[in-house]
C-alpha cells in the first residue's frame, strides 16, 4: 500500500508521500514515490505514485526518457500547461498498459496504478491532477482542494475538517502530518519516512523538499500533541446519562 | 454500505449499527441491521449484519424459523455456548450460500455478507464473534476487544486510541458515537438513525436498546463537542518553522 496526498492552496501546493513498498508481508522495502521534474523559473512538476511499483516505475522511466527523445514529441519539459502534463502522464500510463497489461492479466494481477500530477508551469496557476490507471484524470478544484491516492480513508477526516483553498500553507502541512500519523497507525503497509514538498505559487522551483523520519522533532511533537489532545477532548465530553442496569 | 461495531468489555457489550441500505445511489432505504434473540435470565444473542441485504435477511429468517423447527436441531435458543451460536449462524450463512450462491455468481454479484454475533449464555462470559460469508468466524479477545463490519476504516482510529477491555461502558458508548460520526461524515452510504444496545455482564437481558436519530440531544452534543474539540487541538499545535520561500 501507499499513502500520497496533494493539497492545492491559494499559497501553493503541499505534497506528501510515504515510502514503504511491499510485495507480501515478507518483502518490505523503502522506495521513493515522489518524482520531481523541474526547470527553475519555468516549471515545477511533481508526480506522486501509488499502486503496482513495476507499473509506476515504468511510467516514471518513460517520462524521464522522453525528455531526451526526439524534439517534436511532447514531454514534461516542453508541455505548455499542467493539463497537457497530465495528458502526457496518462499517455505514458497507457504505453505501460499496452506493454504489460495482457501479461499481468494472464498472471491474475490487476493493472493498478494512480499518479498525482501537481505543479505549476509559467503562465498558469498551480494545478493538481489525479491520473488513473486508464490514463484518464481529474483535477482538484477550490471546492475540494485536495486529492489522495493509496490508503486514503484513515487520513481523510482531518483534511475534510481543516483544509480549505484559503488555508495557510503551514497549517496545511501540520494537517498533512496528522493525516499521515492516522494512516500510519492504522495501516502497517504505510510507513515513515515521509517525503514532503512545499511549493509557493509563482516561485517556479521546489521550495522546501525534505524527508521526515520517525525521529523528526516536529513530527514527534505533532504526533504526541495530537494523540494527547484527542484523549483530552474525549475525556472532556459528557457521558450519556442513560441507565443500563 | 453499512457500519456496525461491537465492543467486548469487562462490564458487558456495546453494540451499534447504522440503518441505511441502498441498491445504487438512487434506491436508498432504512433497514434494521440489529437482530435480537433473547430469553431473559437465560441468554441474550444479538446479530449485527452487513453486506448484501437479501443474504443477511435470509440468514436471519432461517435462524428465526429454526426456533420453531424440530426439537433435536440446534438453534439460537438451545445452543449451550456463544461458540455454538456462532456456528449456527455460520451454518445458516452456508445454507443461504448453497441456495443463492450459484445464481448470484451467474449475475456477477458477490456473495458478500458478514455478521457480528454477540451476547451471553448463562454459564459463560459475554462473547463477540465475526461470522464471515464462508460461515467461518473469529472471536474478539481482551487484547483487541472490538470487531467492526462494513465501512470500518473512518471510525477505527478513535476506537484504537480509547477503548480497552477495562474501559467503562459509558466511555465506550461515547467512543462508539464518535466513531459513527466520523463514518457518517465520510461515507454517504452510512446514515442515521443508529441502533444501539448496551448489555451488562450477567444481566442476561437487553438492558438498554435505543434508536438514536440525528436530533438526539446527546448525539448532537457529542458531534458538536468533538468537532470543535478537534479544531481546538489542531489550532493549539505549533506550525513547523521550516521556511518555504
Amino acid at each position: 500500500m501507499t499513502y500520497c496526498v496533494g493539497i492545492l492552496l491559494e499559497q501553493g501546493l503541499v505534497l506528501a508521500s510515504d515510502t514503504r513498498t511491499n510485495a507480501g508481508v515478507d518483502q518490505v522495502a523503502i522506495a521513493p514515490k515522489m518524482h520531481v521534474f523541474e526547470q527553475p523559473g519555468e516549471r515545477l512538476i511533481v508526480l506522486l505514485t501509488a499502486g503496482n511499483l513495476a507499473i509506476t516505475q515504468s511510467v516514471v522511466n518513460l517520462l524521464r526518457e522522453q525528455l531526451n527523445g526526439p524534439e517534436q514529441g511532447s514531454h514534461l519539459h516542453n508541455v505548455q500547461s499542467m493539463f497537457e502534463a497530465a495528458s502526457v502522464v496518462g499517455a505514458a500510463m497507457r504505453s505501460v498498459h499496452a506493454r504489460d497489461g495482457e501479461a499481468l492479466k494472464e498472471h491474475g494481477i490487476d493493472f493498478s496504478a494512480s499518479i498525482l500530477v501537481a505543479g505549476q508551469i509559467k503562465g498558469e496557476k498551480p494545478r493538481l491532477f489525479n491520473v488513473y490507471a486508464a490514463g484518464n484524470f481529474i483535477e482538484a478544484t477550490a471546492d475540494t482542494p485536495y486529492l489522495q491516492i493509496g490508503e486514503t480513508k484513515y487520513g481523510k477526516p482531518i483534511i475534510d475538517r481543516v483544509v480549505k483553498y484559503q488555508t495557510e500553507m503551514m497549517d496545511a502541512v501540520k494537517c498533512v502530518l496528522i493525516s499521515f500519523d492516522s494512516t500510519i497507525r492504522s495501516n502497517i503497509s504505510v510507513a515513515m519516512p515521509i517525503d514532503l514538498m512545499l511549493y509557493r505559487t509563482h516561485s517556479l522551483h521546489g521550495n522546501c523538499r525534505q524527508r521526515l523520519t520517525e525521529q523528526d522533532p516536529y513530527y514527534v511533537s505533532i504526533r504526541k500533541g495530537w494523540g494527547e489532545g484527542l484523549k483530552a477532548v474525549f475525556s472532556s465530553l459528557p457521558n450519556p446519562d442513560w441507565s443500563a442496569s
